[in-house]
């Protein structure tokens, strides 16, 4: 039957299958479009953002370009939604295991560490943020806004995290919240420079080191002494 | 005359023509390389070393393709070559104007500062270092080699800053010098994230305070108080 047949007929009919067919396509379409995601976030984190594209999305997922078309209407589209799904993975990573962490320095240490975690496999794929950055930082537009976003919302999370340090007592009361947030983020740039393209070994340590130190510099007797007593998780994250 | 008549009186031709028009071919050649080299410079901070191409520094300088094939062999050669006049300026401005201050933590200031100062100039234009580690990371080759090599090299030369500051008493002797380097190259990256992709304000004092920071934690009493009473320069650098 052609599709564009009586449409009196064909309304009745498409009623009529709609519960199921409707919902399977749906399915189908969502799994086609996460298949694309996975292979478009594996093509960025090697490539950089700039280095997608639909014909190579359709080379690596069998597809045809107007089927990756059909999903993603523009490159954009895609960039955009690479950068949704890559911060929805951190959050999950990230964010979301770490929030279960006590309050204050226990939870500000969880959300470190975690993020040195992630950079640390990423040593060998890259970090869609860091490179988007430099990408990026030159070409204003709705791409880059998503990606400076992101950074922004995950920063205001940092933010939080330190704030409530010095709320619980853990930090000094006239530590500056956004210095601490700029360091932090420096050592994790820093790991990224010397793990990724510099290869030199120990800036994982390194890391862990400028954050000790940090938290020496900020904290409170009372949120050394807590950081000091922390248990050590059995899968060696943690403690260095 | 054609370039392919006589061997022998071209020979003696070009012996006579020698002395002065060899030079002056030279000298032509020289500035013609420079010029290529200026504008390649200026694209490459711009677009990145992978936004350099022959035709495209044709364009800007007017030059044919071949005019420019005839000064940088192959694109590879060209990006080194930037890399390398990158390096030049850089050393230029900031590791020979510091190393005049004297040896220790005045001198590591100065490298610090004149380092900031260069970044902070460069956010409008971009750092062929830090948006050449992300754009080389996953290629090997004599670029990534060139350029991990210029970096290497500027590590080395705080490394010797750091020692230096040791030795004179002015940071402590049990002060973790790459750990430091580590540190002070996070600041540097993270400034040139927040300022040139972020553009938030503040990141250049926030840099500023992160060096005081380490230099609170690894200073000697002597070496602060030989800071703390460091002369203002009147151009405005030095003390936030």
């Amino acid at each position: 039957m052609s599709r564009l047949s009586t449409p009196a007929k064909n309304a009745a009919s498409l009623r009529a299958a709609k519960p199921v067919r409707v919902l399977r396509s749906l399915q189908k379409g969502q799994q086609t479009r996460a298949a694309i995601l996975e292979a478009a976030l594996g093509l960025a984190s090697h490539m950089g953002l700039e280095g997608l594209s639909i014909g190579a999305l359709a080379d690596v997922t069998g597809m045809s370009k107007s089927g990756v078309f059909a999903h993603f209407g523009s490159r954009e589209e895609l960039q955009i939604a690479v950068i949704t799904e890559y911060h929805a993975r951190f959050e999950d990573e990230v964010f979301f295991t770490a929030i279960r962490e006590p309050r204050g320095l226990p939870r500000l240490r969880a959300m470190f560490e975690r993020w040195v975690r992630r950079v640390s496999v990423e040593v060998d794929s890259g970090c869609i943020y860091i490179s988007g950055a430099v990408e990026f930082d030159d070409r204003p537009g709705p791409v880059r806004d998503a990606l400076a976003g992101m950074v922004m919302a995950w920063h205001a999370a940092l933010r939080k995290a330190i704030l409530l340090s010095v709320q619980e007592g853990h930090l000094q009361p006239d530590a500056d919240v956004e210095q601490i947030v700029f360091e932090l983020h420096g050592l994790i740039l820093s790991l990224h420079h010397d793990a990724r393209f510099m290869r030199i070994p120990g800036a994982l340590e390194r890391a862990g080191t400028g954050f000790d130190r940090a938290i020496q510099f900020y904290g409170t007797p009372a949120g050394l002494a807590l950081d000091r007593a922390r248990p050590v998780p059995t899968n060696g994250a943690g403690r260095r």
